[in-house]
């Protein structure tokens, strides 16, 4: 992890250990730079950083706030490291729907920036939160950036295995929101009576040196997912 | 303006006019701190900025990358300037049902922090994109902080009033993101049958110096609102 990563986690990890609320100052520049040993570039670029995510707000000429935290249970948007983390208040369970490498079509594999002849896992998955389906996931990984998995490995955090196991550096994503009626294999899937709205979210995941390498489609069940975006300074 | 959103400001502005593609490298540090005469820690900073917002990548040891541009006519939802600006390429158009000043609930006071006593402006539009109803906006803005609007203000740009004219300093917003089945008011304002879907953003805005100012409810027609999100490392 980066330096500034590692400082901007800690000074997170504090705010939220003291619990301390929306307005509260932090220690000034100064302080800070000696609390956690740093230069002031990698301080200011780890303020930067939380500022972006949301966690704090800087005020020119009167020092440093903390920013509300996001409701208990809701999915933060801004991240993009799945809903794991979030929901670890509440009870999480997969079911495997389907799981085989496949060659894909032309809109994944432009997509995905594969080669000619490069081959994808593509993935199928129920998720529950407190045994209510919240999402039906679909994705595609390139074989090339995460070269196995199997059913055990994606009945639970595929993230946590990607980081941990294969130590892959998740760069960022792009995703795509909108709502729609669902299709009645979707609203069976999610228990929801025909013509349903559903939340659909097109995510395409890079890793730190952005290459593209997991395009999912997850779509929510509205009555059991809520979003959360903290959006910074323009 | 800081001098750091300036600068970022100008690079956004170059990558967009010169029409860089995903992939793209940037120069270098040392080039950009000559090219934009500025110091390394604004730099950092700008970059920093560039990054979480998602217009940029760094990788470590090997330079700094453009990223992909959102879908054109796509609203982004990590800024909180309204979404005139992304619509830029569309007609946009308001009608307004609603306006007057009033004591808040005490719902509406304790999200906004208001004193006892202080009266806010309630307002409520209909949002058009190309002639379609885009969708319906109830705000509830501090008069204190916002001591004037009309109609003719509110039937454009609020955001481009609140900035330019009352140089008001806004600084960062929270929003809540839900998918439900529209009220058959809701439905009816925004042209859609009865029980089709709607997508509901609760969303809180705050001054630069991290007061409240504006609660807002828009329900957007799912027929012509599409989101986009960039996330950005972790």
């Amino acid at each position: 992890m980066l330096k500034y990563q590692e400082v901007a986690d800690r000074i997170e990890l504090a705010i939220k250990d003291k619990k301390l609320s929306q307005g509260t100052r932090l220690p000034s520049l100064n302080e800070l730079i000696s609390k956690y040993d740093v230069s002031k570039t990698t301080l200011v670029k780890a303020l930067t950083t939380l500022e972006d995510k949301g966690v704090i707000y800087q005020v020119q000429g009167s020092g440093i706030f903390v920013r509300r935290q996001k409701r208990d249970g809701y999915i933060a948007l801004m991240t993009n490291m799945g809903f794991t983390k979030d929901l670890e208040n509440n009870k999480l369970s997969t079911k495997v729907i389907d799981l085989k490498i496949e060659t894909p079509s032309a809109e994944v594999a432009r997509e995905l920036n594969c080669a000619p002849g490069e081959e994808v896992y593509f993935i199928k998955r129920i998720r529950y939160v407190d045994n209510n389906v919240l999402c039906i996931e679909q994705s595609y990984f390139r074989k090339k950036i995460v070269p196995y998995l199997n059913k055990e490995i994606i009945s639970e955090s595929i993230f946590n295995y990607l980081t941990e196991v294969l130590k892959l550096k998740i760069g960022f994503s792009d995703k795509y929101l909108r709502t729609d009626i669902l299709k009645k294999t979707e609203a069976k899937l999610l228990e929801l009576p025909n013509n349903s709205p559903g939340l659909y979210i097109d995510e395409l995941f890079y890793t730190a040196s952005g290459e593209p390498f997991d395009l999912s489609q997850t779509i929510y069940n509205y009555k059991h997912a809520n979003f959360f975006i903290q959006s910074g300074q323009k």
